[in-house]
C-alpha cells in the first residue's frame, strides 16, 4: 500500500479511540465524500498534528462525519530536526499569508505575528484572521507532507515577542544594516568557528527564535531593545530583501543547515 | 551625500558617454520627472547593468529625455560572488512571476524558463510576456540594490536547457525523490568532505545551475535525460516542496553557503 499518494488530513487528536475514528466536521466531510469521492474501503492518512500519523480505511463516509477504521500507527514523518518559531511583524495581507503558507511548507514549528513601530495595527488582526491563518497553516502543512501542524499566535508588540523570543538559543532578528552574516552568527552561536561545518553528531541545536521586520524596517528603539534582551542582529548579505522575502530566505538558509 | 537612500535606475551603457547621460526613455523620464518629482541638481544612481554605478547630478529633466552630469563612478555593489542560472519550469503566471522577483533579490544571474513534460505549453511565453518579466527582473533588480541586471532567456525545452545547464559545474537539479541533500552535494562537488565547511579561500565556484520543475514533477524520462547530461539530482529534505517554493528555497540556500 503506497503511502505517498495517499489523501492526508490533520485531525483533532481527540478525534482517535483505540482503532477507531469519528470526525465531526462537515467542511472535512464535505471534502472527502464530495470533493474527492472517497468511499468506504478507501484509505486515507490522518495525523493528529502531534507526531503521530494513522492509515486509515474509511467505514462510513456521511455529509456530517466520517468514521475509520485504524490499520497502521507510525510516527509521523516530514518534520525538521530543529524547533524554529519565526516572529514576524504584520506585513500587508498577501504578503503575510505566503510567509505563512511558504514558513510552513519549510517547516517553521511557530508564527507570532509582531506589530512594530512601522507594521499594521494589530486591531486588524481579529478572530476571524486568525482562523483563516490557520487554515493557510493546515493547508501548507497537509500538502507539503508536514509530520506536525505549526501554530500561530495572537499578534504580540514589539517588546512582548522580544522577552519571548530571547527564551531560544539562538534568538536572531534580521537586520539590513551592518550585521555579522546568518551563516557566521549561527556557527559562532553553536560554539564552533565561524568558517567551520555545522558537524554531523551537532545537528540539532535546542530552539531557534528568527525576528523579522516590518516593510517599513526595525527602527533603532526597537533593534536596542532586541539587543537588550540578548537578541543577535544577523545579515542575509548586501542585498535588501522585501519585507516577506527577508524570513523566507532566512528560514530555507536555516533548515539547509540543519535539516 | 549619502546614496543609500538614492533612487537607483538601470539603463543603457550606451546612454552613458564620458561625463554626461543622455536617456531618451519617456517612460523613465514619467518616473523620473512626474512620479519622484525629482528636477535639475537632483542626484540619483545609475547603474548599467554590467557593474558599473554612476552618480548622477540631474542637468534636465524632459517628457521624453533626461539628461546629467556623472560626478562619480565606482563598481556596483550588491553581487553575489558566485554566478547562478535558474532554469526553472513555466509555472502559472503570478507563480512564475514570483519566482523571477524573488530569485532577483536573492542574487540570480540568469533566468532560463524551460518546457517540460508536465508544465505549461511554451506558446504562452510570447514576446508580450518576455517583456513583462523583463521589467519584473528589473523593478526586483532595483528595488533589492543589485548591481547587476539579470537576464532571461526564451523559454526552452527541457533537454536543451540540460544541454545549456551541463556546462555549469555543479549543475543541480532539485528532485522530490531519493537523493542526496544539496548541503552535501555542494560541499561534495566543491571537493570537500561532506560535512566540512566551505572554506573562506574557496567561496567563489565559478557557475552554479539550478533546475526547477514543474507543478506536475519532473518526469522520470526527464531525470534520465538529466542525469546523462551530468546534472546532479539534489534534495531539499523530506517536506515537499510547492514548484514555486523549490527554486527559491535552494537558491537562498546556495547564496547562504557562498555569499
Amino acid at each position: 500500500m503506497s503511502i505517498s499518494n495517499t489523501y492526508r488530513f490533520f485531525v483533532p487528536a481527540d478525534a482517535i479511540d483505540a482503532d477507531q475514528v469519528v470526525l465531526n466536521d462537515s467542511a472535512l466531510a464535505h471534502q472527502i465524500g464530495r470533493v474527492l469521492r472517497l468511499r468506504p474501503g478507501d484509505r486515507v492518512l490522518l495525523l493528529d498534528g502531534q507526531g503521530s500519523a494513522y492509515t486509515v480505511m474509511l467505514t462510513a463516509v456521511g455529509r456530517e462525519q466520517i468514521t475509520g477504521q485504524i490499520e497502521q500507527q507510525e510516527t509521523a514523518g516530514g518534520e525538521p530536526a530543529i524547533s524554529l518559531t519565526l516572529y514576524v511583524a504584520l506585513l500587508r495581507a498577501e504578503r503575510f499569508e505566503w510567509v505563512l503558507q511558504k514558513g510552513t511548507e519549510l517547516g517553521v514549528g511557530m508564527f507570532v505575528p509582531v506589530t512594530c513601530a512601522n507594521s499594521l495595527p494589530a486591531d486588524r488582526a481579529d478572530a476571524r484572521k486568525l482562523a483563516r491563518w490557520r487554515r493557510i497553516l493546515r493547508e501548507a502543512a497537509e500538502q507539503s507532507c508536514r509530520g506536525r501542524l505549526p501554530t500561530i499566535a495572537e499578534p504580540q508588540p514589539f517588546a512582548a515577542a522580544c522577552t519571548q523570543a530571547a527564551t531560544a538559543d539562538p534568538a536572531l532578528l534580521l537586520w539590513e544594516g551592518s550585521a555579522p552574516h546568518l551563516r557566521e552568527t549561527l556557527r559562532t552561536q553553536l560554539a564552533l568557528p565561524p568558517d567551520s561545518p555545522v558537524p554531523a553528531d551537532h545537528r540539532q541545536p535546542p530552539t531557534i527564535s528568527l525576528l523579522s521586520g516590518p516593510e517599513g524596517g526595525i527602527t533603532p528603539a526597537e533593534l536596542t531593545t532586541a539587543t537588550e534582551h540578548g537578541i543577535i542582529p544577523v545579515s542575509l548579505g548586501p542585498r535588501i530583501l522585501r519585507a516577506e522575502t527577508a524570513p523566507i530566505a532566512a528560514t530555507a538558509a536555516i533548515f539547509y543547515e540543519f535539516e
